[in-house]
């Protein structure tokens, strides 16, 4: 008899005792009440994190160094909780003392400025709290991933494709060298590689870290990512390429895939695909196009040459939160397979969540896909700002920004003591400034040894001050530079001018 | 002469005439144009997304089929923009059409409830868009994570240690994996597995399946995940452990971690710790607990004996946004090393961010230590919680959802034609429904055949009907059956009575 059981299967029975059980009668949380705390909350948020935050006329940081900050935002976490007054306190220094990434005068990674739409959305994730891995749980979400996907590769060149949203570039770069991987040999994902052969990749001096944490992550091993020399402007020369591919081959290693890179890290150079893209074809090698960076050239008329060849590629990792603005984090990996190749790369079949027995398409069930379980639809930020402004004004920001640069770099070599690395391809802007002190010093050693020191100095003024932020470091035998990023709309010609002036304001005793 | 370059280093000048100066002139985006739509967007957030979504009178649902959803969206991606109350009405509808998974009767997830000091936090985050790798543009969120990570060590039981905050329990896993590895043998970083033994790992079968996809991705292969069995609870088997590690060294193989699970998916069982624990040491094995689910039983007096042995871990997976009831996503993976194990594992020291000649302290630059560049603060949305309702409120919450997990399966046992799989000793609630017509049917193949179709029916019509959220599945020849997940301090008494009211009602006439 099935019907009445009374005791659970395989235990006892339950402990009523254990229960105190007025405590189960009302709820413990009544989320109207906090509806008072959500609206300051959000003003602060509009106030502080977006109107002041932005405002060209206060600082970029109020720097504080760690030991000092510790103390200031009283870390510690206690026994007995705080009251609301305070915890909004604590929502406006964590505003104050952070590093205001979406001011106008932020140049110092590869992602900047405020993108209100993007913003909304994210706002609204936070709140719903989806994931991307079964339609049932988010319907809305998986469908919105799939049509940003789809016209990501409508302007990659492909007529179809697969491709999954990916907590940033660095992963997306991983799942583009496990899936040429499995590509090449599927049953690694079973045997390991323990039997296999020396599986070799090849990428550009210039690419991005993610490229060897992967191998070394994946079991590949640092050591077998070959690295082609690339040639003045940051470029992989493809006859370099060809050389390795030849030598990889001769010591008896299997070559598998090559990483090509538009936009690189430092340079914002983009390699030749066109070229590249022969050169895998011949040997039956997998290409990747990590255009974390360089992607949103593809959505301008005007500089999408820059990535002539792309859709020649097996895949294409995609960053919209660095260019194109997109609250962090926004990463597509792009697959122009649709064999269900990346599907058969990670699938895990979880029967928690996998059911066969659904009563919808579980085509549309995506998770199985993906390295993640829990997945954040970082589609649908990119998705309301491409809605809101359309296609024609994110081309209109791409070719902006790179006439900002333009503009800089013009500025750059017009200017006393300011020396371009070279002509920007990108938006990427590179360049020494020598103080006064070392102009008329000859070229050789000593000079650069001084120049080396001068970077780092401006850069602690700079912090300290807190009137603008970019990066610096050494390159290829280069000794410390600027490298300026420019992306957002927010910027101006004068944005430009205050820079280098505020350069030299902070250098010119050096 | 060094001090007045007119020309690039190495290009040639750049082309003025490709500038359209007028365009640079004045920005292209001007945030306070903006604050408008901001403020309506944050009234839709706060009445839509937090009230009407978690108002147990609302639905938890409002489902449609996909392709009738696609059209209701209108997805399209255009040339031109919308304006912004067009922008507005995309966010109304995007949580209408959601499903609200935090809304009290959403039990179909190991997430679920609103927590609005999270929520808060996440917000705050989107629009600052931090990333926690170098000290120097994460300040706060850098202190930030290294404190709730001490804390959450603290509770683990280990006096000090090391950590990061991942996207997510499946790359908590992951790292556990690759660290234990490289803690193995440090040289497959370099050489990667081609020439490496054969390594083995060992986790139960109930284990999550993020186990088996980071043996994939990392080359070890799933063939050399060996799974041990686990008991009618669904905990694992030292013993079968302790023959399957002695097996494997009889073949040659090379064991080198033990994967526990404090928390199953399914059935939500904490494998013994101490006894694997014994068994690691004596294999010097590395011993990861995945505590993902489980770990939030550390902040309870009453509950944390769950976990006895924890302290013995190598490292640890605990995902506050689950439990804990964080946003998505909070995953926190922990290691007891404090010797730069998980820094030298994963370090590829980009200069362009991690410059050792920096004016602060670059040991809080902690972004060498991931897989990811950029990365998410996420520990400040667990932060901002924990100080506001403090470790005894997080205590009483976890305390709270397991009563409310013992009063359902009291309700399951008291009530006719409902069935528990057993006693649950977390707040998982596995149990059957029998429909009248099958309640006086005798036990065999034929039962249970007609109940494997049951669930899935009831579950549908709960999803058409919108009134609440719970999974099924089968389960180690068990036929399909509900597991409801208990989390939301949201919920009461009245609302397990109406779950079970409503799948009687849902399923009388199968």
């Amino acid at each position: 008899m099935a019907g009445k059981p009374s005791r659970a299967e395989c235990c006892g029975p339950v402990d009523g005792a254990a229960l105190d059980s007025a405590a189960l009668d009302e709820p413990l949380l009544n989320i109207p009440d906090s509806e008072g705390f959500l609206r300051q909350a959000m003003d602060i948020l509009v106030e502080e994190a977006v109107k002041k935050a932005t405002d060209a006329r206060e600082k970029v940081c109020e720097w504080r160094p760690p030991e000092e900050l510790k103390e200031l935002l009283d870390l510690e976490l206690r026994d007995g909780g705080e009251d609301e007054s305070r915890i909004l306190q604590r929502c406006r220094d964590a505003v104050r003392f952070s590093v205001k990434t979406t001011h106008p005068r932020f140049f110092n990674q590869q992602f900047a400025g405020m993108e209100p739409y993007s913003l909304v959305a994210g706002c609204i994730v936070e709140a719903l709290k989806p994931s991307v891995y079964t339609y049932e749980v988010g319907p809305v979400f998986t469908l919105v991933e799939d049509a940003v996907l789809r016209k990501m590769m409508e302007l990659v060149g492909w007529e179809e494709g697969d491709g999954i949203f990916n907590a940033g570039g660095s992963m997306s770069n991983m799942y583009a060298v496990n899936l040429a991987r499995f590509h090449h040999c599927p049953d690694i994902k079973e045997l390991g590689l323990a039997a296999a052969p020396q599986l070799v990749l090849f990428t550009s001096q210039e690419c991005h870290y993610s490229i060897s944490k992967a191998a070394a992550l994946l079991g590949i091993g640092t050591n077998n990512v070959s690295v082609v020399p690339s040639d003045e402007r940051g470029k992989m020369i493809p006859s370099a390429l060809e050389e390795l591919i030849q030598k990889a081959k001769g010591r008896g290693a299997v070559p598998f895939m090559v990483n090509a890179t538009a936009g690189t890290t430092v340079l914002g150079a983009f390699d030749p695909l066109e070229d590249i893209a022969d050169i895998c074809e011949q040997h039956s090698l997998w290409l990747h196009v990590d255009a974390c960076w360089g992607g949103a050239a593809l959505m301008s008329k005007k500089h999408k040459h820059l990535l002539k060849g792309i859709n020649r590629a097996n895949s294409v990792s995609w960053n919209p939160h660095k260019m194109l603005m997109v609250c962090l984090q926004c990463s597509a990996f792009l697959v122009r397979d649709r064999t269900g190749l990346l599907q058969r790369c990670h699938s895990a079949q979880a029967s928690y969540l996998f059911q066969q027995d659904k009563f919808y398409d579980v085509g549309f069930d995506t998770g199985d896909k993906s390295l993640q379980c829990s997945r954040k639809p970082d589609a649908f930020k990119f998705w309301l700002l491409w809605k809101a402004v359309g296609t024609r004004q994110l081309e209109q920001r791409v070719d902006r920004a790179l006439a900002m640069a333009r503009y800089l770099a013009e500025e750059i070599q017009r200017r006393d003591g300011f020396r371009l690395l070279m002509d920007p391809e990108y938006t990427n802007v590179c360049f020494w400034y020598f103080p006064p002190s070392l102009r008329n010093v000859d070229e050789g050693p000593e000079l650069w040894s001084k120049m080396h020191t001068v970077a780092p100095v401006i850069k602690e003024r700079m912090m300290k001050e807190g009137s603008m932020m970019m990066g610096y470091q050494p390159h290829k035998g280069r000794v410390n530079f600027f490298r300026m990023i420019i992306i957002s709309p927010q910027t101006s010609r004068r944005d430009m001018d205050f820079v280098l002036d505020q350069i030299h304001h902070l250098g010119k005793d050096l």
